[in-house]
């Protein structure tokens, strides 16, 4: 391992060498996160990639970007009618659908493959099903390095395909999900694969430079409510942490009000937050169309929780039906055609204000996390203007369902 | 109409007042283009967003972007891999795929709905399956304003749904596809609806801006070869008139060599390029995969013959099982997952390498129009790298297939 890289424990306040292979507490058992030197750290605002404008603030030195697809730099986009119709605060949609393979997983990607090729390995790998695992391929295949994905034997193929076509090899597996990650740890320490799963440290550190984003994109400032979709942690981990690196250093005068949400189908997080529980509890039967955060074990539930905590963030949950009409209504009112699982944003700010106060003029961002072009096939036609005409009638059709509409 | 704007006819030279409604030479019937006065333009590199960084450039004065999706700025990544693999020039590809809604459409769209805002207009349409309705489906929702989809009557639900999901009406329309685009015309006239097509003379402005960015991003150099699939004539056509009004001005030294590439079972206006035609002719029975560039009669097609000659560019048509090659090859080499209407671009400068000398330090640009995620049904699973394993094999399978691998 690179001798400066230091994993710490959020839980037993331990510090340990970092390693790729390793990145649970061995004495607590918690994920562990990079620890490094605060003060002094500045951005680099001219520079275009966002590995290079915050690495002063990343465990990287010398990135090697010539490969890389053009990580991050995404758009922050108002959404003025949602504003309007729903009487909320000014409202923004930090939109990563627009990463290389469309999802957030390409900012935590591009650092882990970085800390590869420092690291002189050349074998990664990944246990996911969806967004991960199509990022980890299609940058493991820019860099040249042979990607391992492990996938649960029951995922479909068109959940496969946007990972499986580039140069992969993808393993269908039988048995239990969650062995599956020790499993591949095991693996991965025995065959020298990096398996840069969904809390791994270096991932997580990548998902700061979103953070970061934002608070340029506000004008070096910092949001009042970030409302963040809930899966395994680690997303909202890293943008939690980018947020203690601004604050730390001295950049932003508050911290904002972070909410995580989950489908209420499979809402482990949600639940021992509600409870006041320190620890997560399993989920047992997960049922949600939100797919992409049906995590019923999440690895850094606990960590979330002390996080959320300690910077008076909140938890909470949101049924199939609103999620859907989130869905909708951000694809309707402000053309962003977006998953379930980012949908939950809408869906969970919504909630938010029936139990808290929000202030007219507070800022709210809206983490956008996956595109929609992966869910086409749960889109359901029946609820769309979709008409039949001839060409004769058509300027009369027109004319008719303008007015209807 | 703004009075400012001209179009002109390349064809019979001829001037005519700009109109949104009506873009065909009353005298020829061609397509039209705008009329903009050469010299002492410049650009404005300090500006993020295209329309402002080349408004010189372009028919709008001052643009409205606050709703504006973050059309543009996508990556120029280099293609090392393949250019060992097939000893192939230096290498690039621009990524139109990252637009907003995931195709090259989106500049187009981005400049005619700017033209709409500033003219008054709130209703806007398009005759399309695929990307373009998607595309103004997208921006119309953003502005706010009424949008209409015409499509074929049997154009399946899974092409219409990426469009269909925003604020839209869309009709199927039973009939012939050519007197479509005929008709909508006609009704835009009568209900004032601005039917921004595929050869709308502002869309073909927006084009220009990937041009100007690949200029930028070669460091302010024109490439030597660039490779653009060719359906409707209008994409290709843009990307031409980016880099005469750069050599108009004096930017660059030399004009690329423009390679149009269509799919051979559906190759009109290659056809008539190499039987040396001024005229294209329609193509009776189209049969290709990469449906996004089957475009049976063309109208942009002469206007593209001509600028071809005019340029020396060349046009080709490259057969599906090449395409497909290609689109793998894009995928498994480089991480670059497109449709496989924009593999043609590889398969295209494998095809030109036999018929032309490239120079061993020619830079060579693929302008990749459309992302993979639109056709993901379409892929073939058989040829990925797919296997089964129990839990407890697993370590011993994956050291199996690396080593087949």
């Amino acid at each position: 391992m690179q001798k400066n890289d230091l994993f710490e424990c959020l839980f037993c306040e331990r510090t340990f060498p970092a390693d790729v292979f390793d990145s649970f507490c061995p004495v607590c058992g918690e994920p562990l996160f990079c620890s490094l030197p605060v003060g002094q750290r500045r951005f680099y605002p001219n520079e275009i990639h966002p590995l290079r404008q915050s690495r002063n603030f990343l465990p990287l030195t010398n990135p090697n970007l010539a490969l890389d697809p053009g990580t991050g730099q995404t758009p922050l986009v108002s959404l003025d009618r949602l504003r309007k119709t729903y009487g909320l605060p000014p409202l923004y949609a930090k939109l990563e659908s627009r990463e290389p393979t469309g999802s957030f997983k390409d900012r935590g990607t591009a650092i882990a493959v970085q800390k590869a090729l420092s690291l002189g390995i050349s074998k990664i790998g990944t246990v996911s099903t969806g967004n991960m695992a199509s990022s980890t391929a299609a940058y493991g295949t820019r860099f040249g390095m042979e990607t391992y994905l492990l996938v649960k034997e029951d995922t479909s193929e068109e959940k496969i395909l946007p990972a499986a076509v580039f140069s992969s090899l993808v393993f269908k597996v039988a048995g239990d999900y969650g062995k599956l990650f020790e499993k591949s740890s095991e693996i991965g320490k025995k065959l020298g694969i990096y398996f840069m799963n969904s809390v791994d440290p270096f991932r997580i550190e990548g998902y700061k430079t979103a953070g970061f984003e934002i608070y340029f994109q506000l004008g070096r400032k910092a949001p009042d409510v970030v409302c963040v979709p809930v899966s395994s942690g680690g997303h909202i981990i890293g943008l939690i942490r980018a947020f203690e690196d601004l604050y730390s250093e001295g950049l932003i005068d508050h911290f904002p009000v972070f909410v995580g949400i989950q489908a209420s189908g499979c809402s482990p997080v949600s639940r021992a937050f509600s409870l006041q529980k320190d620890k997560v509890s399993r989920t047992d039967f997960p049922g949600t169309l939100a797919h992409s955060i049906s995590n019923p074990a999440p690895p850094a539930g606990n960590a979330v929780l002390k996080l959320l905590r300690r910077h008076k963030g909140f938890m909470l949950d949101v049924p199939d039906k609103d999620i859907l009409h989130a869905q909708r209504e951000l694809a309707c009112l402000e053309g962003v055609f977006c998953l379930p699982s980012s949908a939950v944003t809408l869906a969970g700010l919504l909630a938010f204000r029936k139990k808290v106060n929000l202030e007219p003029g507070a800022t709210c961002v809206f983490v956008i996390t996956g595109t929609g072009l992966k869910g086409i096939r749960a889109l359901d036609p029946g609820i769309m203007n979709i008409h039949r005409s001839s060409l004769e009638n058509l300027g009369y059709m027109i004319e008719r369902h303008a007015l209807k509409k």
